[in-house]
Formats: structure tokens, sequence, C-alpha cells
């Protein structure tokens, strides 16, 4: 079990090193890999406003390119790491790919669906259930999204006052 | 209404159009259209096979071509036309990308999530509800993947039968 533990730690490092990118564009730091023999085959974070499409979750872009690196829609035998839980588009996708395996940072409590509004992941009435990890580097992936939405208050309290200020001056 | 009933079996009528490119590569037949005042801004047909992607769902290519035409991952006043009822992972990139409005053609009672197994479109747990409309076209829907199923099983019956009259000749 130390042995698990362990792997699923190395990977989920390598997710908040996606997240990390995310944060570096200013976007919900967010991160995501997939495995498949131990090797990396899809990387992923969040660039929803970057790219100005909703479909760039890390967790999409990951799946995209392990499915373009594989040569198939089944993503048989690869286990997916992701900082926060997945929304409802990207635990669907997950299902839709028949991964096997996800393993999780933190939780969203108001808007994931894997444990929280829902749990589409391991629903008996789909063709496909996912074995799931949650908890993983829990403290440093909640840790990174706190920060940011801290630092992001701070940015729009500055912005407004600074608007404020214009407009009395 | 009868306006309305009109527009929406106009642009099924596009999502039809598109399933029947789905149909000519051996996929299974759905199409999507996403309309903006009165234009098709994204169009997409079932290509899982052929793209060997699990992205490549009708709605999903359709999302992802009127995000880059209109600039944006908001998909604000927009109608998805789609000629089945939407699986977990489209259902979910409908709400995530804040889309409406949607029309649907047939149901799928084995594993639809826009009423059937779930109704993600419509759930008041998430920041974004959808307007539906089941049943535009339905018939016609239902009729284009009942006999591509048909098809397929009498292909698939064939290969058995020339398979055993191989290993016994």
């Amino acid at each position: 079990m130390a042995a698990v533990t362990s792997i699923h730690e190395k990977y989920m490092r390598e997710a908040l090193k996606q997240a990390k990118k995310a944060y570096a564009l200013g976007e919900v730091p967010i991160g995501c890999v997939i495995v498949h023999e131990d090797k990396i085959i899809g990387r992923g974070y969040n660039r929803r406003n970057t790219d100005k499409n909703t479909l760039s979750h890390a967790e999409i872009t990951a799946i995209n390119k392990a499915s373009k690196k594989i040569g198939d829609w089944r993503l048989e035998d690869c286990t997916l790491y992701v900082t926060l839980e997945p929304c409802q588009m990207c635990a669907g996708a997950i299902v839709q790919a028949r991964i096997p395996e996800v393993v999780m940072g933190c939780m969203n409590p108001k808007a994931g669906c894997a444990g929280s509004i829902l749990n589409i992941l391991e629903m008996p009435e789909f063709n496909h259930q996912v074995t799931v990890y949650r908890g993983i580097l829990e403290q440093a992936c909640s840790d990174m999204l706190k920060t940011f939405f801290s630092e992001l208050r701070i940015r729009n309290k500055q912005e407004k006052e600074a608007r404020k200020a214009t407009l009395s001056s």
C-alpha cells in the first residue's frame, strides 16, 4: 500500500506541475496527467480563458493527448491524476474513455461530479465504472487553489478601488 | 408556437444532415448543429472510431467549432440541436459552455443524461440550467439509428458465418 501511495504521490506531483502552468497564466490552477505502463502519455492544465474554449479543461486536454498517443478512444490500463475533483463534463469524458482508475487531489464541494454533487465515475447505471482514489496530496492541491483565489480577491478589490478613485478625481 | 416548431425542425434537419455523414463512415449516426442569431456557427457528427478519440462526439465537435467562431467559452444566446439525447460528457459540456437552449431528437433510455439516466442539463445544483425541448423530428432521428443498428447486426452475423465457414472448410 505504501508503494501504491508513493506512486500516486509521484504522479500527483506531476499533475501539480501542470496546475502551476495554469496559475502562471492567471487561470484557476488545475492540472492533470494520464499514466500508462508507468509513463505519462497525456498532460493538461486549465486554459479556459486563455483559449476562450470550455473544452480546455485540464482533463479534456490530457484525454485528447493520451488518445492520440495510444491511437484508441479507449484509454484502458490508464490512470488519470487530477488535482481537483472533475466537473460533470470531465467526469463524463473519463467514463466515455473507459479510464479504469482516477486519482484525485482535493474535492470541489460546490461543483464536483466525482462524489460531491454527483458521482458520475461510480454510477452502476453506466456501462463503465471507475476505481477512485481521493485525497492524494490533498493539502498541496487545495493550498494552490486557496492562494490563487485569495490573490484574485485582492486584485479585484484593488481594481475596484482604482476605478472608484478615478471616478471621484 | 408553430413558428418556433418550424425553426426547431429546420435546424434539426441540419443536425440530421450531420448524422448522415457519420452514417456514411459506419459510425453511429448522431449529428449536431449550434445556432446563434439564426446562423449555424458549429456543426459536428460522431467520428469516435474514425478519429480514435472519445472527444469526437457530435456535440463536443460542434461546441469546439462554435467557441472558435464566437471567440468565447461562453456560448450564450445559442441553441444546440442534437439528433440523440446527449451522454454524460456532452451534457456536461453543454452546461459548462452555458448554452441556454438544447433541442433534442430522440431519447437514449440506456445512456442519455438529459432526462433518461440523469438530467444534467436541468439540475438546480449546478450554476447553469438549460431549457430543453425533446422529440423534435423524433421519428426521423430514431429511424436513422434503428436502420444503422439493424444493418450492423446483419453485417456482424454475416461476418460470423463467414468465419465459421472458413474454420470448418
